[in-house]
């Protein structure tokens, strides 16, 4: 996986620095944590294709979040986008999108899926949710009147996450898993722990001839797990021919936050830890009364969950020269990066 | 008065140039019309300060028109803007704003008078308003909540403008009115047309001095436009010591609309008539489709007009070079400028 921050400012965009967003990419596909104001312009300058975006998490509805997700999401309708898109966030996204729907401001005529989560301790969200249209899309022929501004958006329900050790799977497809749990910030906000599945381990062609293995489709069998038998009647198991199934990646991202068991328990042996490093240890006060943390309370969360590499985000703009929070976390944990906007740093 | 396009492209940014807006710039103050997604950062870019942003016009409420409105208030409010700010434009405003207030995505802690504009023809909207709260600002003490994102927004009420030939006055100060007309777009739109007031001649202290004016109170007098007696019971009018009035700058603001007479009204004899030219006039069936003018028709319109010069924008992203709107334009109407996101133009 190759992570892309598209925005590390905290608050708001400085020249050098746009709002939150980061682009976590695979094969032929990509996933967007965040979608502060001008993501979109961020997604063309790192040339990412929309259409290839299959997900967006949304961590909670502060502004500088959670702005872009209007321009982006009618900018793919105005590019005839066709694919489906799921948007996970916190409640308030599905209100939030049909207010803009009902005035115009959104374009959508793609099928667009709102999943809402939430904690059992916050349910006071339930209740004032939308349901935008009711069912799956295409269930009712489309509509083609000029003011259909948004006729494929709909809200499949919300679910809370525990608050406990366990992880919540809100996304998955048959590579990888999306896993969510609630952080400890001023407003209700969610981090995420993407996870690539183990893949099979590498298919050894010499041994595969040794064993006298004809290629073809018996290769293929093997590769996907099954047994072949010869001609000769010798059964040859997976085992014999693939070596050690091989691992995913795993990457969390932690924003905004109170350092929590929460982001210990996201990160945990995860190849990289992305957490929000607002403030220096000198402001730790401020940290807490504002729901962040400073790089120093970051790098212990990394230590304890034992994660491989951490990439710190979301600098306050009373840094412009972010230099003193790298050193802070490195000092705790050495394996630290500090986010650019557009960078990319392999998990 | 300087203008200076914060966006020029339609629908949708491109690296080159971002959504519609448009700073009209004067003594010591700014005003803004329209603000698409990361209008702030063009503000930045242009250097312009927030804090002298005394009004933002919004035309109507298409994404690419709007979206950036909710970053620019809530970074006005980190900044501890104290002044207060008018936001004029059509109803539906005051309702996306109280549903971001209400889900903590805006933070606005600053006077923000929020006036809706539609038209007799359109009176639909009237109903849907939400009061985000009653009153002027200031009226009851203001709350210490952690959470009081947006406690400061009034709206001051919805009134029609005339679809006839009139103008409504919509913002006006010592120096200058703003008034407003619907255009014809496919969703209800407002053109706006700022015109500063004539100012005093200027003041000839030659010829004071030969009518023996003592220098001192009696010049401001005089400037301001009241006689003075002198001591040996001469009476001195303003017009013996002051040149002609000297007429004040104006500018309209047209987009988007199909051609439409209230564009001619709005730009009639104004110094700088912007106007949208979405497309060439061999895309003029697109363009009516879809609400929007050719650069021709444009053209036609500040012919019609009597704009002393001509300002195009909102290109349709079919267009990476716009040379042949300009030349399409400056066939009808030699006084054409392309405009360019961050140029600067003279009215």
């Amino acid at each position: 996986m190759k992570v892309i921050p598209l925005g590390t400012s905290s608050g708001k965009p400085t020249l050098k620095r746009n709002v939150s967003a980061t682009a976590i990419a695979r094969e032929g596909e990509w996933l967007l944590m965040d979608c502060g104001e001008a993501t979109q312009i961020q997604i063309a300058r790192a040339g990412l294709s929309p259409n290839r975006l299959s997900a967006i998490f949304i961590t909670h509805l502060h502004g500088d979040h959670f702005n872009g997700l209007s321009g982006l999401l009618s900018t793919m309708g105005l590019d005839r986008r066709e694919r489906e898109l799921t948007l996970i966030g916190p409640p308030g996204m599905s209100e939030y999108l049909s207010t803009l729907a009902r005035l115009k401001i959104l374009f959508v005529n793609y099928p667009l899926e709102v999943r809402e989560f939430t904690s059992p301790a916050t349910g006071a969200h339930a209740g004032r949710l939308i349901k935008i249209e009711e069912g799956r899309p295409g269930a009712s022929p489309p509509s083609k009147k000029e003011d259909d501004f948004a006729r494929d958006i709909f809200f499949s329900g919300e679910r809370a996450v525990p608050e406990d050790d366990g992880l919540t799977v809100v996304y998955e497809t048959a590579d990888y898993v999306v896993q969510s749990r609630p952080l400890d910030h001023r407003l209700f906000a969610l981090g995420y722990r993407i996870e690539e599945r183990p893949r099979p381990g590498r298919f050894n062609l010499g041994r595969a001839r040794e064993l006298g293995i004809p290629e073809g489709p018996m290769f293929s069998r093997l590769q996907s797990g099954q047994d072949v038998k010869l001609e000769d009647g010798r059964v040859i198991r997976p085992s014999d021919v693939l070596g050690p199934p091989r691992m995913g990646k795993s990457v969390a991202y932690c924003t905004d936050t109170r350092p929590c068991p929460s982001a210990v328990r996201l990160g945990r042996s995860v190849d990289l830890l992305i957490h929000e490093a607002t403030y220096t240890k000198d402001l730790e006060e401020e940290a807490r009364q504002y729901g962040h943390s400073t790089a120093a309370q970051a790098a212990r969360i990394a230590l304890e969950a034992g994660a491989r590499r951490l990439l710190i985000t979301h600098f306050s703009t009373r840094f412009p020269d972010p230099a003193p929070l790298l050193e802070e976390a490195c000092a705790i944990f050495p394996d630290t990066l500090l986010a650019q906007d557009l960078m990319e740093v392999e998990a």
